[in-house]
């Protein structure tokens, strides 16, 4: 059920992050050691920002592992902010409009989990979308849907509340519909100056999430590291699995938690969504539509 | 806006209609010779009845013209009855769930033609079709949510009626929303023992349709084409656009019509959506949900 | 390094073969048990005789376990004879010229294993191809170029001298090039009416290779599984990896060693190639080009 | 048989010459004007200097006009060198290593054209590439052997002369195997730093090739363009078939002559290939290899 990473901080090359680590989240697409899927292989996607007015995204249906234009891209594309998502459906097709990250805007949007019986409330959810906001829907993953919940619920103004109001939909109608269990997930947003990760699960047993220390404290535990001493100190990765083997270079997230990550700190609070989520588009949003 | 084939009777290669003939389904997906878009490049799709308890359908995100798994598979499979389709897309992405034949059960549906200003009138339309069957849905083609419709109003049991009825909700949606000519093209949907075919826009000016002479009267006049004496006095085709040029071979499906094409016969008839179309799944089939 | 299987008998829909055993084919592109690669998700192929004069193949770039036209095909074709096999890629490019099965005229081709330091040798074993089928090979891979030197050396004829003669080839490349150990395989080739199977490496140690046991031992063994009884006494199925669980279902070839498998009988003898293999043709091909 | 762009000057994103125009290079992948072929769909290639030590390519199977990663990359990437390039197949597989540009090291090719009766010639062809160069060709097109040939005739060094003598070798390999007109085509190469065109057939019949004149020169002749004021007066665009329809805006490259383009100046000459070309590498590259 998919991995991904989140960069924030000087502008590398994406190939660094992403094929060059040990462990890297490419590998990750053939072999990873977390999770129940130790295959990601059913497609990926690349965000990021950089030349152009809104963020670039690159998706395609096959695995990360083998596919040539990604290494090409990776290798000769830099930026201050990216995200990138190797896939394991859970049942949708393999297609690009399935491919993580969404945008929408000026916005990315990506997610590592499912929404349990997606059959069951699937309708309920769509119909819960801003109808200004529902056209825009590309694909048919539960993610898409959530992140379109989530731009319903002001997403692009309050993050933070606006994902806590769409898992609060999603929970409401798993409730109606007789779905146990129904949200699960870690949830990676960025308006390309912020990135807000989320870790939450309706059951209290999310998948794993870690970010890395901050880098003045990697560099006095690891003074041999020089490409340390390239990045920033506010340079930060978020990642679903670490990369790499570095006894103290990844905190995780504790369970039913938010950060939020800008060049200055990474702040941590606790997570929970409410039981009576709101359904329209807060006032101040109401008629406009993300371009 | 695509182009389509439709075959009904002695089992033959899929080859034999889709590429040998002069101007060719395979030449049109390059260069057709009717219509707006010359070129049919966004994909196409195969739908055949044969081995296997439902059809089979295989679609392809690449042109007709160059996929060398197409070529196979027409070259190796023969079918009595069978469907394909080139596409053009009118702006949704190039995905095998948005390419045509679309399945249901036992049954395929394809299309040439389009709604007009879909996201005006998608949200509607979507809303209209059965709960149970909503889950189904798999791409973003107007082109699909229309076979939804139609099977939400019987397409299973009185096809005429159930397509009559899903472009009434097409044309009622139109008018609600303000789009003028909501709904153009042709139709193909079949359950593996008759074809339906289907011709009508809102406007009155429908894009072309044919179907082969009888068998017996193509006899008589080309007693020189050998291949017609392999072929079943009901043996039928239906195209967008003629194939060959053997004057006196196709007829002219009217304005505003639909055909049953059976072993036995084809019937023609007028065709008009009613003005306040029903929005339910008939009595007769509440509940039921087609596998 | 891959996987494969070929099939002689009772004509099945391929799915029974691919999809349906306990770890069977399909699973195994997402993790298979034996062998050095758990993930052979590098690309697949198809190759059966039935309809049309010469065996289809289907071949695609995508991963075996998420090919939607993979599942329509094998779920709608019957065969009396086939090929699968799902790719590992050891470096070459995922295009369908490089996926398996290889098809001449009338004769399928797929292998499992490599030739070692390709680079050093290829150029030498390309020269080595008869001229007449040199513009016949379309892809990069070591196996493609081994088929044409079976080719060249009469594999229409003669496949256990043919593939003793190219292998032998290979390993006179690698002595002039001193590359070590220089082929490792088993490789399976059919003219439409008879398989041959080949294990060999010059190391002798060669990756595994199994056929399943006479059909009529297997209903002894296993009165309980009634589709033994829609099988052929002659039906035989053969695995680089056994599917299923069923012990004494399974033979392994012993290391060195080929199989002609026939409707009547399994022959196993010993295969050692060459050390001064001929170049040319023999005498009675000279001349002839496989269409 | 394709179309081209090549851009050198100030740095751009790629979409404005890609996308922007009037009469596009993506417009002409679907309905070009000049040359026999009107669609170019049989994928495409990308090729830039920027980030990265080396050139990035980016190319598909997909034709260019719906590819939505060809948009992405088109609308975030900028740079100062770049190569593009929309295929027609003269019969070979759509696949990425038979895309246009070609890389080795630090140069860049492209061509459209063909070399007639390829499979009479190609063995000769392969032969006289270089051995040490062999292990790199990936693909099965003439324009790709013709790119090796070069290689070997030390394209690095000295491009005209390489590219002079290359075609030397397919006509000597044409008269040797009575292949009438044997080569046809415009070419372009590039070591990141100058670009050099060419323009030559066998029968003195070559396709269009067109620069655009000075850009001072187009600022007096359109001073309402303000893009113009953008770019650098030694900016170029090199095409197969001119963009919009700016009279006095693009000069035709002579029959059977070649051009360097430098930030400096455009330099014309007239070119004809050796009747005897050498088939070795220079002396001073020998036993060298290109990274």
């Amino acid at each position: 059920m998919c991995r991904w990473l989140a960069y924030s901080g000087t502008p590398i090359l994406l190939r660094d992050a992403l094929y060059s680590p040990a462990h890297s989240l490419i590998d990750q697409s053939l072999h990873s050691r977390l999770g129940a899927e130790t295959t990601n292989g059913d497609g990926f996607g690349l965000g990021w920002y950089g030349a152009g007015t809104d963020p670039a995204i690159f998706r395609s249906t096959h695995p990360a592992w083998n596919d040539g234009n990604l290494r090409e891209v990776a290798g000769h594309v830099t930026s201050p902010l990216f995200f990138a998502h190797i896939r394991a459906s859970s049942g949708t097709a393999v297609q690009r409009t399935n491919c993580h990250p969404f945008r929408h805007g000026n916005v990315l949007w990506m997610h590592n989990g499912l929404i349990n019986d997606l059959s069951a409330v699937k309708r309920d959810l769509v119909l819960d979308v801003d109808p200004s906001l529902f056209p825009y829907i590309e694909g048919q993953t539960d993610s898409e849907v959530l992140f379109f919940l989530a731009l319903t619920l002001g997403l692009e103004e309050d993050p933070p509340a606006a994902v806590s109001g769409a898992i609060g939909l999603v929970e409401a109608a798993g409730r109606r519909r007789g779905v146990a269990n129904v949200f699960q997930g870690t949830i990676a947003t960025t308006d390309g100056e912020r990135i807000w990760v989320f870790r939450y699960s309706s059951e209290g047993r999310t998948r794993s999430l870690f970010v890395t220390a901050e880098v003045p404290t990697l560099r006095r535990m690891y003074p041999q590291l020089a490409l340390l001493d390239a990045l920033s100190d506010g340079t930060r990765l978020v990642v679903s699995e670490p990369l790499g083997d570095l006894p103290g270079a990844w905190q995780e997230l504790p369970e039913s938690s938010y950060a939020v990550i800008s060049s200055a700190d990474v702040a941590i609070r606790p997570f929970s969504p409410p039981r009576t989520p709101r359904r329209q588009r807060p006032a101040y949003l109401a008629g406009s539509v993300p371009a």
